[in-house]
């Protein structure tokens, strides 16, 4: 018999978190054949090389494509995504894919979605219709007009998908993939962080055993220019509350260098604070330090999706995850460094929260697998309205 | 006061027809500044040279992009989309638009609408909203899903557009700018064809003031390598009703050699048909074709739009205009041969049907100026539920 | 042992000719590995299909890349060389060849030569060191200031190359490819040449036992616009004569529709010529009409090569050849119709060459194969003088 | 009179210091309209932003091109050369100039000289006939053999450019357009370096007035992977010696992300060195700390050409300047860490060296502009020989 063959396209760290456990369970289903495409940020060194994180895991990309153009500015994304889009045919056309899988809302997913889509391939979609703000609130929807085979993760994101005229046999509400991955490794690990993470970044050390604070804030693109202040009021709001906290650099979205010039201002200011810089973490580290931390403060997706599972207590900052499905562990602020502060001092109180599946049960990858082994799908799609 | 400036970005022939009356009206609006981007199959020879005709009419277009890989398959398809993608960012920043206005539903349409988004400039989108089969069908409604101020052409166009999230008081049901154009076709011309219309083209001239039949059949993108056999049956229909027939050469989709090869092979097979082939014709004389035709057969949209103002009795061939709105003057038929020609026999029997304004009265152009004029929106969008 | 690896990059029909008995023996060769890619018009059904006929040679592609932007001018020959240059580096990353060898002086031969060089990978090239006029000769001449080792198909354009500055060991008189082609097809036909050969094509049959003109007329890239006017005045010459002739259509250089055009109208003017159209002809065909042609009468390369083999009347029009080394088989003239039309006479009484090695005996492939096989290069190119 | 339109790229900071006066020169020629392009580093924050820098300079920009593709290695510059080649002819039918000017041999300057030359405009070209080893050897060569009209910058790399088969008549030797940058800073500067330079950049503050080493080391791109090993060996080299130095990150060359993790490494060691280090040094600072330095050690080009006509004391490490002409001032030595220091030790006691107009006098800007107007080219290229 012939094995199905799903290609996947990885992009960045974050898109090779949340579907990783798909591709592990592609990989050992007998009825399918695992292809892998690694292009943008995950085959630079600047963003961690990815791609050998990948391949240690034991996956084999077929190719892998440098996509990103220098600059991080709006206009460099749509050029980005132009590049992706003339590459990704000719490795599609080697490849001749039975399904494409692509997944989220970033730029890179619109070129390989457009790709596929052009070239009559089916498309499997994963964490469609959710609501969050940003230029990825469009990207995701329109990627949603273009998927024959969609993976929500959550119920609210499974009906919007449906509203927007979607066949509903064709909605399969799986969670997300991330909490797989977060299940696993609550499930092996001590949970005990090492004080040997601060030999990695730079900045500070202080021990993990006290109360901490985790900083991961992401620029918001439709408010370019406004990075540098928004991290830097989260920076002060932590210092003023005298906790140590453990700072991550931001993703390689437009506005990117706002923030990182904040960062970087911040750390020549020299003062007397405990803050740990890193560029990026391992996720086992990460979800460790979610279920470790005092308080998770920015405008990261973890901290509804993976913090829900977690029972991290969360301050979501601004409007980057406008609307997202969120749990009781979150409290919403503004970019007001006194509200990120007064939040951030509820938070420390309230501890740790209860687990709440709203993204998933770990299981997802798998669930994804069986789908795609057993759906076929029409080419030609049509609104249902 | 400075003028808000208003980016039309036009790859083709028909594109330029769907746009044409809102570029004069913008043009020509004292709140507004028109600026121009040509592209795509509307700056090559080989499709017309659109551009020229562009200028002719008095536009100046600000820059002229070849972005078409030569293929005509869906992978070219997508890298031409790329290319696009890859050279609009630097016009839009040399141009500083504060709204560009797209055209509808074809590949080099996604290019416009990325770039723009991308680079957080309103996208104001025409002929939304609609249902057709095809690739088209998930680029219009992912253009929807970019675009903040939406020109739908139909009543049951823009309660789609609105059903897909967006907010009703952008969505403004203007009709379809052709019928603008056809409008003053009609108003300012006798109807009469001069039988120096066959000094273009080539084939067989015949009197037009007997009935004949017109030809306009493109290729469907997800039925690619069936376009030979599907026009052949439409031929071979029209042949042995044994009337004259005007037969129009495909436009650029993918799969329009297939199209091509299907004529070419007609035509050496050097039958007695009274047959006519034509690249391109002027829009004018394509109106009052539509105008004198016994009946129009294939699947161009232009059946259902334009022949719904003119009154064109019409046989619509296949899937490519699924589920678009028609008026009466349409009758549907499969690829079969026996079924077309039956179908053609029945409206050459009927005769012209009265005007139906389902897809406008002939302002849509100055309606759309009016609307860019005054309307602000913001950047950020959101789904509506 | 491993294999060294050899990577040819096929870009046209001409090229494919010029490579194809290098490709075999590099195959056949012990210590050689062949890795192939197909590109540009060799992909391309209009041009008719190249990488089919390379499939049926036994040869396996590794990918095929569309590259050619519509157009056919000289800003698309830009642009196409750039869409070649974004796609190689991930095909050559994907093979990791030892040597990159390229052909001639073509755009895409550009594009092959800097994704190589730029990485690192040693370039070989074949039919460096000659002088022909246009952008070709430019092309030609960086091309061997970035290649590493060469295979000059003459001794003029050898001693050129070390001119040039290269170093004498790396530079490799070993005569042209297409000559081995040749000595082939000599070697295995009778030279009768069916008249099945009108089944393709277009235009007036004729019988082959008479004298009958071959035309081959390409576009001069530095005489854009040019082109219609040249090719008449050689039609206008070959009817002058009363002769029969076969006349090919032009390849994809800028300005290819120029010529395409001259010879569209022509044959709209309906005259009583007795002329036959090709777009393509099997590269077998195409010499034994070399070897039956009473005159080869264009600016086609294949007069002064093959034809010093075969011993080809030829009439050189023009100044696409200039200073290419030539026979005495060849007679130079203007684009002046009169000019054209005296030479062709004297030609056609002198009748067939004797056989001149000026470009190769005939074990060009194997020589290539050999060198590439046991030399060794130093990526760190520097100019000798 | 329509003046002659002179259309300059410029791709980066060394890109717009050798340019600049002929720049002036051309804007001010009554004769001459200047067209500006900007693209690559020179339009990135990263590298300082020289496109603000060059329009505080009176110069206004028709584009602005991104084209660098983030990764820094041998294949991203084959695809950045892509993209400069898919941009580049749309922007050149903007402007249509009667000449573009391109200087010296880094990738992008490869991008510009195609674009051009493939679309029939002649090609102006500055510090051709050079050798200095690494691809830009090869780059060099190239550009010259698509180039009409030549502006070497010494004797020896005129008589190489005309050697490669160029007509004589139109190699202008008029030296290097820095040296009239250099020359009008020393005639304009006290000489005096503020101690304010530290506010700038990173690390330990000295006075200037005590002997200090100036380092610029750029990767070699044919020995990619070494660079920090390299940069190593000289930072110990003058650590050694115990003196104080000023050290620059590299320029944007493949394997620069190897130099830039040697220092950032280096600076982590945190060792007791007196070394501060800058991204960008504005060309006014840097000229002066060459005319102040101890010793200029590294690899950079500026201390062969202004360092003959300013006397600097240098030392050059390792092949990348491999066989460029250059004066007395300079010491040769291999990466090992000793024969640098000893070197270093060497020219500190030497002192400042007479000057050397062996790179120009100061006048070639002018020179540049005063050919260009008079000088009138053809298209077609051919070789001398």
């Amino acid at each position: 018999m012939t094995r199905k063959k799903i290609c996947v396209v990885v992009g960045s760290r974050a898109n090779y978190s949340s579907i990783k456990s798909a591709m592990r369970a592609i990989q050992e289903h007998p009825a399918l054949e695992l292809q892998l495409i690694v292009t943008a940020s995950a085959v630079l060194d600047r963003y961690g090389s990815v791609v050998k994180l990948i391949e240690k895991d034991g996956f084999k990309p077929h190719a892998r494509v440098t996509m990103l153009i220098e600059g991080e500015s709006p206009s460099t994304m749509a050029k980005s995504t132009g590049l992706g889009l003339l590459e990704l045919p000719t490795l599609f056309e080697q490849l001749a894919p039975d399904v494409v899988l692509t997944v989220g809302d970033r730029f890179e997913t619109m070129a390989t979605t457009l790709a596929a889509a052009y070239m009559n391939i089916p498309v499997a979609h994963t964490m469609g219709g959710e609501v969050s703000g940003t230029i990825d609130e469009s990207i995701r929807h329109a990627v949603t007009k273009f998927a024959h085979i969609h993976f929500p993760a959550s119920p609210g994101a499974r009906d919007r998908i449906i509203k927007l005229g979607e066949l509903p046999q064709h909605v399969h509400m799986v969670g997300c993939p991330r909490i797989d991955l977060v299940a696993e490794i609550l499930d092996e690990s001590t949970g005990k962080i090492s004080d040997q993470l601060f030999d990695m970044g730079v900045g500070e050390r202080f021990s993990v055993e006290e109360p901490f604070i985790l900083v991961s804030q992401h620029p918001v693109t439709t408010e370019y220019g406004s990075g540098e202040a928004q991290i830097t009021a989260t920076l002060e709001a932590v210092r003023e509350l005298g906790l140590a906290a453990i700072v991550l650099w931001p993703n390689a979205d437009a506005g990117a260098d706002d923030i990182s010039r904040g960062i970087r201002k911040w750390r020549e200011r020299k003062l007397d604070d405990r803050m740990h810089f890193f560029k990026n973490l391992p996720i086992e580290v990460y979800v460790n330090l979610m279920r470790s931390t005092a308080c998770l403060v920015g405008n990261s997706s973890s901290g509804l999706r993976e913090g829900a599972y977690i029972g991290t207590p969360v301050v979501n900052v601004g409007t980057r995850q406008n609307m997202r499905d969120r749990g009781d562990n979150v409290i919403e602020v503004s970019y007001d460094r006194k509200d990120i502060a007064r939040a951030i001092a509820r938070q420390v109180e309230h501890g740790r929260y209860p687990m709440n599946p709203l993204y998933g049960n770990g299981t997802a990858g798998k669930q994804i697998a069986d789908v795609l082994a057993r759906e076929t799908v029409s080419v030609q799609k049509c609104i249902t309205y």
